[in-house]
């Protein structure tokens, strides 16, 4: 990936930056701020901060405006991963120890908190000018991240959610960030309201098709490449999209079929990953998820090419999002 | 008390634009939204925004102008409650369940998570001119109280605490705020620097006064007026001043007889509040935390007498803070 990655440069850039930024963190309280270290030195992708600079890079701008932007993006998404670890019982990320479980749930919860803040203060270096109308989109942002997660949780123990409200959760949870990552990029570029709206329209729509994509990997894809044993979302019963569709598209005999799978207690991983795969081909689910993919992707392009960017730049960063999502199929 | 408030105007008037700001929070997603109605509807005396008021008073400056600041330093004082009863595992506030106990502890995280979010946006309200600034040592504050909670939490477990770490401890936690809270009333009223920092430093040392006072009425106070049971501190083993004072002054014997107290697992509560009193009279801690008291109060009163304030206005607002302090002893 990293020799057909256009924006190497970029990530470089952001990489130093950020990481000069971790190292003005205090040293004390140590609970407090050893857990951020730990955490946001497990690294990532850190793809949204880089969709900032991409964002002003559209616009022929240099990056460097974009600096506190992007990375108030990145510590924003931390803390949302620190809470959300502590919310989900997860024990893992990126196959490391959660902050919860390395320390506690306390620990977890007040250096999460911390960091939202530093996010804010990392902000607020953007120079006056910028300053209010970033952190105007940030607030935005942050609300509705709470709020998508929030449903996210809401729907574990509700029975009947239709397809539209998972893709209204999965734009709060995951879509608006990316939409605000785009945007603020292009706001740090000086770029006119109606690219600026543009961008933010774009990252929404990449988003859902990136979130989408994670569906369907969990699902389809390779398990070498994806990284993580495939068919979690079905041993766990997620209501992802796969499941709603199916169940919308099922006849009685496969509805049944599905609610007793999800209903058993017992069973062996395998056996009920494949069951429910058949399930699924038999109802062209897969097919019809692909379709969507492509049809947000396809939208978020359209959207940039609204945009007054060059198309020579969108057309490379179309290339790059497209090979984002197929990174795993 | 309401009859000698000679500032039951500026509380009406908060009230009102706060009761305002609330009605205007979402109701969905419910489990998210109606938590934050439900807790901030417990009320409190709403001190601190009162202060913001006072402070942009003392300059003669009208107080419409502070509304967004105020209500701002009230979203995020509440937002640390909600996040502190998490993690003191506290079921009561305020006489009424806390957020976490009524509905659960993720629910408990992620309405206060959003509170801060929502602290923010208020405050981006006070328009262009003072809303850069006003974050800057909004953040700065919102820091420092999750570093005292953190130092707070540490010092449950650390054996060897200073009075000086204790005093630290409760700046950071508890007086910044205040200090943070008059502050923003002299920005808002547009006060010189010089203003403005007095401001701070006086509500740090207030802040520092009232906390102190907190650790004083719960052993000393009249259980009837304190309206709750007084020893708390005593029975939990909290090191509050009093109890680190105590060992700093105790001969041997005092020490080992306090010692034994903080080691029982089993005790009539009554009977360790009496011995342990005993013990902090023989030591004569009363009168020197009295003293202590009275010292920071005296600086912070000094502090407002250097500012370009009117003297008859600091002296109906050091009243007032007397009386604060005085109410329960």
């Amino acid at each position: 990936m990293t020799t057909e990655n256009p924006y190497q440069k970029f990530s470089n850039t952001f990489d130093e930056y950020f990481n000069q930024s971790l190292n003005q963190f205090p040293k004390h309280p140590k609970n407090l701020y050893e857990p951020l270290a730990y955490f946001l030195a497990l690294g990532g992708k850190r793809v949204r901060p880089l969709l900032t600079f991409i964002a002003a890079d559209l616009f022929d701008k240099n990056i460097v405006a974009c600096l506190p932007a992007a990375t108030s993006i990145e510590l924003f998404h931390n803390f949302s991963l620190i809470h959300d670890d502590i919310m989900d019982n997860a024990p893992l990320r990126r196959n490391k120890q959660t902050v919860h479980e390395k320390w506690d749930r306390n620990v977890a919860i007040l250096s999460g908190d911390v960091l939202m803040v530093k996010a804010y203060q990392e902000l607020a270096k953007s120079g006056q000018e910028t300053a209010v109308e970033l952190q105007t989109i940030f607030s935005k942002m942050a609300v509705e991240v709470c709020e998508g997660q929030q449903l996210d949780m809401d729907f574990e123990t509700e029975n009947t959610i239709s397809i539209q409200e998972y893709m209204e959760m999965i734009r709060l949870k995951t879509a608006v960030l990316l939409g605000c990552s785009l945007q603020m990029g292009a706001i740090c570029a000086k770029a006119s309201q109606q690219d600026c709206t543009l961008l933010y329209q774009a990252g929404e729509k990449l988003g859902l098709a990136f979130q989408l994509t994670d569906d369907y990997l969990d699902v389809f894809g390779n398990p070498e490449q994806v990284g993580k044993q495939v068919g979690g979302d079905i041993i766990s019963n997620k209501k992802t999209w796969l499941l709603l569709k199916a169940f919308e598209l099922a006849d009685a005999e496969q509805k049944q079929n599905l609610q007793s799978w999800i209903a058993k207690k017992d069973f062996q991983a395998e056996e009920k990953v494949n069951a429910v795969k058949e399930i699924f081909s038999a109802l062209r689910v897969k097919d019809f998820l692909q379709n969507e993919i492509d049809r947000y992707y396809k939208e978020a392009i359209t959207l940039l090419k609204q945009s007054s960017a060059s198309a020579e730049k969108i057309h490379v960063f179309a290339l790059f999002a497209k090979n984002l999502m197929q990174r795993t199929k």
